[in-house]
């Protein structure tokens, strides 16, 4: 740290992204990333693209705005594009949280929401989930600040019906609801279709995970118009070309290929519920996930030394050191190939160790 | 606005991104892009790179990371890639500013500047250029707060030495100086070889312009480690996966074709020149611009109407409506072509209005 850095940020506890090893090839279960290849239209329009890149992006993402809009069957100021979901995330915090408006989110949830609590310096409660990790809607009735909840849950894989989210919405009728969607199409089901009901709703998704453009960068946020304009100003305030021209374009080649997301979507489900299966049977506990991830525990195991054992046999989970969630691994949903590589792996372990 | 809109930000004008305009082809004079496109090794690369996007981008940029600092003769732990310079500018007004260092940046100078520190809600003193729109030096020594100087300065063009930022930054040990080179590589020379000497310096740079990258979104920062550690944290905590992989692979690509951006940089440069000296003959008085932009006006012709009437007849430049620039437009060097079509078209309009 330099004796320059504000006060403001000397305590900031920056996020960990689950790593990225280069010293080895894994079979990389550990960050949630689709084993599918972008759709062949997504990689042959952002390589067209490349070509035009002295030219800057269009800061209203005009096109991909429009086609993602009528996707959710909204209307293009519903919609607000973004360099990851993160982004938009990293927007909610500023725009709908301060002293006075406390950001709320569960104990055990996707871990930027505490950073984005601490970076914007607001107030922050977190209400712990059920000891079966599902979320107990009572506890965000009049939750006296932003609510933030990711749907399916992260790392749990848990979600929650909109008609339950619709409840919360209801007791809040002064306070914005963030619902973060990154995972629901494994599964769950959208809230988009209440943004014109609910004035307070901001449903956040991204086309990293079903869309297979992790390393593109690509978010987006809907909701009533008046929330995507105050989300806009600070992107305006912050970086108008927050998405840059190949992005774009793999976006729109994405929309244009929904089958093959849908299908992509189908096999994870598949690969998962088959994974799911035949972890229980050897022992597993998992949690009911509704995500592209299996959160697992082995009443006979240790949760970090599994996933180092696991590691040092070539596959790479997600373990989150802290109470109550330290005896889980969060395992990504990849190929039939890879889960039978772990659930092999996993079998050799159970022999040697259990 | 919502009425869920923070405080905070209720009063917050955005930044307002040159006109990028879709229903006519325009000789677009306006963004400072390049009129080449981007390296084909750049174009390459980015295509190869969308095959994978379904894996997340390398949070470190560790390849391109290298590269750059390589170029730059400085260690991989002095340099941080981002969404753009925009984006590593906007940490440096987090890391840097506060309620006890205010901003301090010229009256006349990149817009962004004003809007970062109204954002982040920090103090910030404009001084004005002198009536020739350069900067004086000493204005800036002891400045009770974080120094932005774009150098050379937009929209005016005009470059300081190495030497006259040196006695800047000698005479403010105490308070950090952000220059911003966005346009050093048309004539004006780098502060970069002085990060080594003093812990308060920032150099950002970009690609958007002498590496014809403006679309794919990337700029850098270098300085002495510890600022460059500080800016990381905020990294860390606002979006770890800034630069998506395409960008990062035409970064890569267009590194590796380092004459390939030497020679448009020449070209720019001998145009600029070349134009330069047409309007002078004009009746034009321009600055000495070291940018790839040159700042012009007509005693003559009124700055705002010449906007206009350039527009109408198809040629797009950058007219800033506020004193003392108002006379004046800023006008991209674009091939000699484009310049030669700008060149009649004033020709004409002289010859009407003048």
């Amino acid at each position: 740290m330099s004796r320059f850095f504000s006060e403001k940020y000397r305590a900031l506890t920056p996020y960990t992204p689950g790593e990225q090893p280069k010293e080895m090839q894994y079979i990389k279960l550990n960050t949630n990333e689709s084993p599918f290849p972008p759709s062949p239209r997504a990689v042959l329009a952002a390589a067209e693209a490349a070509k035009g890149l002295n030219l800057y992006s269009d800061p209203t993402c005009a096109r991909l705005t429009r086609a993602v809009a009528e996707h959710l069957g909204a209307f293009e100021e519903e919609v607000l594009l973004t360099n990851g979901s993160d982004e938009i995330l990293g927007f909610a915090f500023m725009a709908f949280c301060d002293e006075t408006h406390p950001a709320v989110f569960a104990d055990i949830t996707y871990g930027f929401y505490e950073v984005f609590a601490e970076l914007n310096r607001v107030p922050y409660r977190k209400i712990p989930l059920r000891e079966d990790f599902s979320i107990r809607i009572e506890d965000y009735f009049d939750a006296k600040g932003t609510v933030f909840l990711a749907n399916p849950n992260a790392p749990t894989g848990i979600a929650l019906s909109p008609a339950e989210i619709e409840q919360i919405l209801l007791r809040n009728p002064d306070n914005i609801v963030v619902v973060d969607e990154a995972y629901v199409d494994f599964g769950g089901e959208s809230c988009v279709p209440l943004i014109r009901k609910y004035d307070n709703l901001l449903v956040t998704q991204t086309f990293s995970k079903s869309r297979s453009l992790a390393g593109g960068r690509l978010g987006f946020g809907v909701a009533f118009r008046a929330l995507i304009s105050d989300l806009n100003t600070l992107k305006y305030s912050t970086n108008p070309y927050n998405v840059n021209s190949m992005t774009l374009a793999a976006g729109l080649g994405t929309m244009e290929d929904g089958d093959y997301t849908a299908k992509n979507c189908r096999t994870v489900i598949e690969n998962r519920e088959y994974t799911t299966a035949k972890l229980r049977r050897m022992g597993f506990v998992t949690t009911d996930s509704k995500a592209n991830f299996i959160f697992a525990m082995h009443p006979c195991l240790d949760g970090g030394r599994l996933y180092r054992t696991l590691k040092e046999r070539g596959i790479l989970v997600r373990h989150f050191d802290k109470d109550p969630i330290r005896q889980y691994n969060r395992i990504t949903v990849g190929t039939r190939e890879q889960m039978d590589a772990l659930l092999s792996a996993l079998q050799r372990i159970l022999e040697e160790e259990a």
